[in-house]
């Protein structure tokens, strides 16, 4: 039997593509700015597929790459030019398998789609708290194994906080079931954790039991204006205190955003009066929060870390403010080329590290212009470099700039995009030798003959 | 030079302690259940030393048994009889590193002690949320090598959630800096997840940076009375939809518990007029929260989810309530022999799972009376058994049979306590073949020679 007449009684003739129109969309990234190829695409239905396929697939000799939604930012589930691999699509594998409101856990296959979890949670009266903008395309196997973000980690932490039970095929078609709905289990090491944010390079995750939160019942949004960015982690520190864990998004912006926008939709009303910054700021909770809000928006002003407040008095306003930092990559767009950047530093250092970094930028490359904005909460800046269209200068030579900047402070050159394809070589300045050693001995211990996602994470 | 020069040169000479009386504290377990042998013990002073320590070691072929405050429960940091092993204490890598109160993260030594740490946090008006009855002499180091639990994980989660950034040194001595302050972090493999409940098998902590949260500012406490165990879980949905996350502690414990106490303290009053089961309710919250406790209190009574409720109106008050179930564990005591497992399964099968448990062991063995208590919000069940004083009953019969039970409800034998090396032989029959053969796979690449406190976890 050749190895597609294996591949094929694996998973069903009808689940293996072989013609090159149809694997297209498969081998070309979400941003589109790479394109590799595969020796086929396959789309397995269940677990015991996955398992079938990969145990095929190593016993050829032949590399998988595990796709779910194809929404990553880092090429890390398409294949290299090669052509030597097979595309695993989690597609089929869609199933949510059990509720469980009283548990507060929700059990799916890996293929599911984050909104679908979503709104079958929310039907229940739960909410599952991971939020991004690609939540109607992104799966959460993916998601898994990028250890994905998003808006409300603030508040809710990432993937990896989510995540209590996890079904993973191993390189060799091994299945392994931890399934397990536990908040508590310290039976041996939780080898769950290795395959969150390990980007599909240890194995295949087919399915995971997810953490359910209460669905919060009230929401406050507001503007703060502020005139320094130190006076963001000042109020920050203010709201945390006033508010607690209710504090579910905490978002700043430049002015720069604010005039990119107005220059794009003249007709709009400015959110306040110019400021050199500004912070978007939502709480919910089970607890009404309007008088809190008020008295916390309050304290901010007295103290002198906010200098306007502007309050969303109904669903519309809070969509309009909202739309300030959510709009700012489109007109980020419309402005021209850019050199993107997704990087942490300590919560207390971003104002530290978005003037020093701006200022290295700015007067290293005339003509450059810095567009940082992000989450104070999770430290995270996407730390963006408005270019001219003329490509004089190297978003290379920018982004050595940045991340040089990045190491300085301690920082990480990729939040939460993660490495995959794209960021390999980077990751080298940014662990050390121990690190990486420690890295390719796990690596080693589960994939000995490295036939799971080669390519991504390490170069 | 010979292997106690070298480890006497590593550590200075008045860090190793040959003499039989000096090291006797050190190779006997916190419940004094197990006691044995030991080379030497070595207390460094530095990170530098740890490494020197355990370089010799390594070169020498000798074990190194780390240990933290040693108030395990599972004889994870006692070396065994064999006496062939170093005890390497971490007692005097004791400093706060740093304290961010901006950036709401501490920086601490491995050696640190819980409640050094949150009194230190508490003075910067931050929260460090993990608190567990041994905090006195508890281990940040021990903490994390046992994924520590505690009374608050309902809210904040177990130590692994408050673990931002991981210093570690490797079997062979290599120094592992994970220092990081960073909310998001997805550059390559997570590797610090990999020590934390490692129980020190893997490799040493010797810091960590922690996560700090807001320091609540109202707090409320109930005790509400219920009729059947089903109804504690209905009580946990309608609290978790009206306080959400202010919710910070859900304990239940029987009637048996009440009348035990009842016997040793006759001149006491009940809590309340007598009822099944009690549970043990509080919230606390940056915001006001008296009007939104008793609206929640009043839901579980008129939704019949609860039967009778009582309020601490002052702190005094609070601590009565909270004697109830503080003092389970010393009347237990009192009441003769038990035979004691720290289970969890899922948050909705709790009552099920004490039901017929409790079924089961009063039925097999005749004078046994269960005593099961424990955190409806985190699954975990102290399920205790009352044995006769004669040791009619043996107790490794009645942990089978509950143990049996465990793994049907799809649990954990060990939901707080880890495996050491008392429950090496249970983790055999708890995790799959598939599952075993991949921890051993993580054993052998990080600890090649295995010198990494040998005998806990694996048997």
């Amino acid at each position: 039997m050749t190895f597609f007449e294996e591949l094929s009684r694996a998973c069903g003739p009808g689940a293996l593509l072989q013609d090159p129109a149809l694997i297209a969309p498969y081998v070309t990234d979400w941003r589109g700015t790479f394109t590799g190829r595969a020796l086929a695409v396959v789309r397995p239905a269940s677990v015991n597929e996955v398992a079938e396929i990969v145990r095929v697939c190593a016993q050829n000799r032949v590399a998988v790459v595990p796709q779910g939604g194809n929404t990553g930012l880092a090429v890390g589930a398409t294949p290299l030019d090669a052509g030597d691999a097979v595309v695993l699509s989690l597609v089929r594998l869609n199933r949510i398998r059990d509720l469980d409101a009283d548990g507060f856990t929700i059990s799916v296959d890996a293929g599911c789609v984050l909104a679908d979890v979503r709104e079958r949670a929310s039907q229940a009266g739960r909410l599952f708290p991971l939020s991004l903008a690609a939540e109607g395309s992104a799966q959460i196997g993916g998601l898994i194994s990028t250890n994905a973000g998003g808006t409300s980690v603030v508040r809710y932490g990432t993937m990896r906080a989510q995540v209590l039970g996890l079904e993973v095929v191993l390189a060799d078609g091994t299945r392994l079931d931890g399934m397990r709905a536990l908040r508590k289990d310290n039976a041996g090491y939780d080898w769950k954790q290795l395959f969150i944010g390990a980007e599909g390079t240890l194995g295949i995750v087919t399915g995971a039991v997810l953490k359910l939160v209460p669905k919060p019942r009230f929401v406050a949004t507001a503007l703060l204006g502020i005139d320094r960015l130190q006076d963001a982690v000042r109020a920050f520190g203010v709201l945390q205190h006033m508010l607690g864990e209710t504090l579910s998004a905490f978002e700043f912006f430049p002015q720069r955003a604010v005039a990119l926008r107005l220059a794009h939709e003249p007709a709009l009303a400015p959110p306040m009066g110019e400021r050199a910054w500004y912070l978007l700021v939502e709480a919910s909770s089970a607890l009404a929060l309007d008088d809190a809000f008020e008295t916390a928006l309050a304290e901010t002003l007295d103290g002198g870390c906010a200098a306007d407040a502007v309050v969303a008095t109904d669903s519309n306003r809070r969509h309009e403010l909202w739309m300030w930092r959510e709009s700012i990559t489109e007109h980020e767009r419309r402005a021209g080329p850019s050199a993107k950047h997704d990087v942490s530093v300590a919560i207390s250092q971003v104002p530290a590290f978005v003037i020093e970094a701006t200022a290295a930028v700015e007067a290293r490359f005339s003509g450059a212009r810095v567009l940082a904005f992000g989450h104070i909460g999770d430290g995270n800046v996407h730390f963006n470099v408005l270019l001219p269209a003329d490509g004089s200068i190297p978003r290379e030579d920018v982004t050595a700039v940045v991340h040089a900047m990045v190491r300085q402070y301690g920082g990480s050159i990729t939040a939460e995009h993660g490495i995959g394809r794209y960021r390999r070589e980077d990751l080298l300045a940014q662990r050390s030798p121990g690190e990486m050693a420690l890295m390719r001995a796990v690596k080693r211990a589960l994939d000995p003959s490295g036939v799971m996602n080669p390519g991504a994470v390490f170069s």
